[in-house]
């Protein structure tokens, strides 16, 4: 899922979206609820119309956003206080608040609002976030349920599993999260800065631990490689910036590795940044040309990587999805995860 | 034509001009022989594999930059010296040298350098400029004839009249490059602060002085009214920023006047901008998105409404010729320029 932070993928015009063959986006309840406010998404017609997207939108819960981003002045077992980033507002989120602005937004799947913890973090405060975590899970799914019959809205609710890269935690609150029962589940409280291998080894412990006929959903991960090795374990749906944020950058994903187009190197070249590549910008434009806008500052070049890269990772996703279906794919994916090692050092 | 000074149509894909139904889009010579050089520029493949667009382009000589925007450490009836703006090198242009490299960027029409003056000028200056800018055509004229014989590369040359609002001095000068002889002409010089009656003075005096079989050029205008009245006057080609940069601005042309998207009485509006728009915008986006685009510094609303502002254009465009075309122009016209009064006042 390309993400749409505040109701729009950064520079990348719908109709081109759907060209890249992205099927379902993400968008930030955190950065909505705050700006426009979910009275005037509502007003204007709803999420969907808002971002002029007719497929899927799922949207997070707030949860990662207001533990991460926001001046928090109160967290209890009721839910939070912060201060919004906007302007300096405080606001109340809760499971109930986060569950009733996601519905009202219109998304098609909703996240249940969940305790994201930093890394490294204490114990005990680790142990408490994911005794919130299942608490709220529980008043989100009793929301949900009160909203769909009340309003006779139809969407899809998961669940979050926490317990940072503590094994008997993830095994607690995977267990309790799945005693709940959820449409879906993800993986939460990962790349916050505890290492490649402490991603995978808790992604390998808690992805079979969660139902092999729902859909199994890593949050904000990550590299080509990464998404290599968690599908490997067990993962079924991703979301993260790097495609639009990198692309915004300067820095195009390929199969040969990646692409800085501001290097010098590029300056003369008549060839497209990745050859092969059916993106708008490989069909039509040179790296070159990518370079000579990136220094002129002209939109063009965020618009194109972005564009580009976004193609990159669904043609990545959908080439694993081949080789799952053909049966192939651990063998096809320890090869490609060489060839994606320069992820590692970029 | 809509501008594309960097060799980019500030932040409009290709594909999406050229649904706005533009044929022709304008590149400054100035910009692109600095950033990113002639010699990249062929390498790269030709000005129009650099800008991936398939239609013709013409490019300005570069006269009307150098005068405005360079600080000049020379000028003489050789040509001119200036500093890059991009780093302060020396730069030598004449008409010679414009005429070059326009044809190696591979334009499909070029312009004659001329000598812009501002206004108001001294009248010796003013004088001198005339003289200099038909000098200059007849040699831009010699060196595109050179060009295209050995090069064996066909592009069209137009000439420039200039001569501030001197009516005296535009004769002169129009007689002049007339018996010269080009592709087509155009009037420059007009635009930089004389306000709008003085330069429909100008036009409506000039523009009958130049061959009725050859396209007319007013360049660096304008505001509808000022287009509604320079057609009348009988002039065939205009180049603008205004629709992109006012795009950029928040600020959207329509028919019923303009609309500026900052504005909070937008900010619940569920209508597009402009009703029965069909550019991709006002098709799929409401006003109220993109205000909140706008207000979060989102790219798409920049995309959008230049998108729309160019398409505002081409749809007026259409109208006039269709006008023409069915005799009633006039009329119309004086209808139209009423309903666009507003653009006084903006």
């Amino acid at each position: 899922m390309p993400v749409g932070t505040a109701g729009a993928v950064k520079g990348v015009l719908p109709s081109l979206l759907e060209e890249t063959a992205t099927e379902i986006i993400l968008a930030n309840t955190y950065h909505l609820m705050l700006r426009p406010g979910v009275d005037a998404v509502q007003r204007i017609g709803g999420l969907h119309r808002l971002m002029a997207w007719n497929r899927p939108i799922l949207t997070d819960s707030g949860g990662y956003q207001v533990f991460s981003l926001s001046e928090l002045t109160r967290v209890d077992d009721e839910g939070v206080e912060f201060s919004s980033h906007v302007d300096g507002a405080r606001v109340h989120l809760n499971a109930e608040i986060a569950t009733d602005i996601q519905c009202r937004l219109g998304a098609d799947i909703i996240m249940c609002f969940d305790e994201c913890t930093p890394f490294p973090v204490d114990p005990g405060r680790l142990e408490a976030a994911v005794r919130r975590t299942i608490a709220w899970a529980r008043r989100c799914k009793a929301a949900h349920e009160h909203f769909a019959e009340t309003q006779n809205v139809a969407s899809l609710l998961f669940g979050i599993v926490q317990g940072g890269i503590d094994p008997e935690l993830r095994r607690r609150c995977a267990g309790q999260i799945v005693d709940i029962g959820f449409d879906g589940y993800a993986i939460g409280g990962l790349s916050v800065g505890e290492g490649h291998n402490n991603t995978m080894s808790t992604v390998e412990l808690t992805a079979p631990l969660l139902p092999h006929e729902r859909p199994r959903y890593l949050m904000g991960v990550g590299m080509p490689v990464d998404i290599l090795a968690a599908v490997q374990a067990g993962v079924d749906m991703f979301d993260c910036v790097l495609p639009t944020r990198n692309g915004r950058n300067a820095f195009a994903f390929t199969e040969q590795g990646p692409v800085r187009l501001r290097n010098s190197v590029h300056a003369d070249s008549a060839e497209p940044v990745e050859a092969g590549c059916d993106c708008c910008g490989c069909r039509h434009f040179t790296r070159g040309a990518i370079r000579h806008f990136f220094n002129c500052g002209e939109m063009l070049g965020p618009i194109l990587l972005s564009l580009h890269n976004i193609r990159f990772y669904q043609r990545l996703m959908s080439n694993i999805r081949e080789h799952i279906e053909r049966g192939d794919f651990a063998a096809w994916a320890v090869g490609q995860m060489q060839s994606y090692t320069w992820t590692d050092n970029s």
